[in-house]
């Protein structure tokens, strides 16, 4: 068995539903101190952070990941449990295998030998490692960024973990993501019967000419390079009391933008507030900023994947389609950010797998990211 | 004590949550036989009928009523007992005092009265009496017109004692009503993640421009004498997983016409699905029928009525505002149907009441419109 499946096996075999790290990080810990890796935690609250690294001065080289997992759902709908891992027909199957103890076990392999080849590299390479990417992200990068932003610690380029693979190991990387804005819009009506309308003020018939215009907009009439147009959606609407016989007081809409670097969340909000006062319609708005956009320009960092890649014969799209990532709080640090793991076709399902090929082969080429940019 | 008052009374005290009558009926039904009405009872289910008559051949005139009662929520809300009648401050509390108790029992001492003075009167003076209008309003007044349809039973003015009034005793009558069509309208979309809205096809979205359609529209550009202008309200909307990321794959809308003759349930529904088939909404559409809209037009009965308040100084407003009542089952069978009772402000609520004064008067009032009705 290779050193990166013994590695996946045992972290997957760790039942660490977020925000638990169930120990993986301290056996990352171990090892990496084992081969000359300087261990810092950063725990806070249940989160567990690590990071380690390796090096002087120079130019910072991070690979960010995270320990903790989605929770596995209905065991019974899985072929094997999911947290006792179980090779078989080509796959490692289990909970977290493609998202992203896979990745995190190849990067521990790599930093290895990577340090066993070069053991005076120039510059640092680094791993930073969090238990809190799948749950509510607060005292996890977001907290380690703020730590760092407080005491100068740079990152140049920030090389991230999560699946970003569509059907093949490779085929799209990362090269920033859209932010996301979330409003929880509360209309206030006045309530009544329906036979009396005139003395009711019906809150649904108010929105609907605002959530039209939010609707029918082009948010993006010139899309920004590498982003899908930024994006407004509503999620959730609650109106009526149940009866058919009452016009509601009030209607609740819940909304979200997915947005390129086109706009900030600040901008969207004086615009969506803008829109709400001019059609006078009386609502709160309640906003939840989840990140702002980052693009990671052309530069040594996106060069130095699609080199390694092409070592593997791949040809990656390079995008910015997706959630959002942990690589949102590093980014605003001036870390180039680039997003590179498994196929992510099973990730937060019932089987969650990682192709073995893909896995054996995911070491060397984060190690030849690492060369390209340290050695050079 | 004056008759009224002690019939309604006795009748306070039966506690008729509807569909209970609790013997509101039998006790009418005897006085009425005692004074040489035909009592004939048409219960179905657990819902309690009336039907008394006296006199024959000739015009028919039936007083409509119900012996039940809405529920009478919180007790200890309630100044007094809601099923001990307390008269104080000049009124008479009560759950049905306004609603409709009181009506009922100035029906019958009109009906007492007039039989006495006239006791071969031209035409037929009848009762009828539900004690499920509050309720599912199936068993009672719609199944009596079913069978009066049957069996050639005509009506030809129709009293309903319903509370009409807004201030002042008489001040409101209804001269029809307007129907009533509940839709529940399932938007059919496609589910998906926020972040991928071309993967998803959001159900709200699609709705937005119907919606907008169904409440901008003009549903009555030359509205009928009497009636409001047809009105569409949107009672409740439920869409959404509840997750702010997540595009729903459905969206439940539910709204609510209530309209003038210038339009029936049939072309209603026809017109409204044309609608969202041009939009191409993928949308079921579950109709609740709940009555077509009735009218009286100016004539004897609406003259009746306007000169026995007359005499009391009253000059009605004789409109078709407010919610639908039973006297949409009887106007279907050539009825002309009006509508005179108490004062409503109470009607539901905690401590309910009719004033003593117009209790006492409404005898007197009804038995003018019979006189008027039948005696010319």
């Amino acid at each position: 068995m290779s050193a990166v499946f013994e590695l996946a096996h045992a972290l997957i075999a760790r039942r660490s539903v977020t925000p638990d790290d169930a120990g993986c990080q301290a056996l990352i810990a171990q090892r990496l101190r084992a081969c000359g890796f300087r261990i810092e935690t950063l725990h806070r609250g249940d989160v567990c952070n690590l990071w380690a690294t390796h090096g002087e001065e120079g130019p910072v080289l991070a690979f960010l990941g995270h320990t903790d997992v989605v929770p596995a759902g209905p065991v019974e709908a899985w072929c094997s449990d999911p947290f006792e891992p179980s090779a078989r027909e080509g796959r490692l199957y289990g909970r977290g295998a493609a998202d992203m103890k896979g990745s995190v076990a190849a990067f521990v392999v790599a930093l290895e030998a990577f340090v066993a080849a070069h053991p005076r590299h120039p510059g640092t390479l680094a791993l930073l490692l969090t238990s809190d990417e799948e749950g509510a992200a607060i005292d996890g990068v977001r907290h380690v960024a703020r730590v760092f932003a407080g005491r100068g610690q740079r990152i140049d380029w920030c090389l991230v973990g999560e699946p970003s693979s569509r059907e093949a190991l490779g085929d799209v990387v990362r090269v920033g993501r859209r932010g996301s804005l979330t409003a929880t819009m509360t209309v206030h009506g006045v309530q009544g019967h329906v036979a009396y309308p005139d003395l009711a003020d019906n809150p649904i018939h108010r929105a609907l000419p605002v959530l039209a215009e939010l609707v029918g907009r082009d948010w993006d009439p010139d899309p920004f390079p590498d982003f899908p147009p930024t994006g407004f959606q509503i999620a959730n609407v609650e109106a009526g009391t149940g009866a058919s016989n009452v016009i509601p007081g009030t209607a609740r809409i819940q909304f979200n933008l997915r947005y390129s670097p086109r706009w900030s969340a600040d901008a969207l909000v004086a615009e969506i507030e803008g829109i709400v006062a001019r059609h006078g319609l009386r609502a709160d708005i309640e906003w939840h900023r989840s990140g702002e956009p980052f693009h990671t320009a052309e530069g040594a960092l996106r060069c130095a994947v699609r080199e390694a890649l092409a070592e593997e014969g791949v040809v990656p799209d390079e995008n910015t389609g997706g959630g959002t990532s942990d690589g949102r709080f590093i980014a605003p640090l001036g870390a180039d950010v680039v997003e590179l793991g498994p196929v992510n076709a099973s990730i937060h399902q019932v089987d969650e797998h990682i192709a073995l090929a893909d896995l054996t082969r995911l070491p060397a080429i984060y190690r030849r990211i690492a060369e390209a940019l340290l050695l050079r």
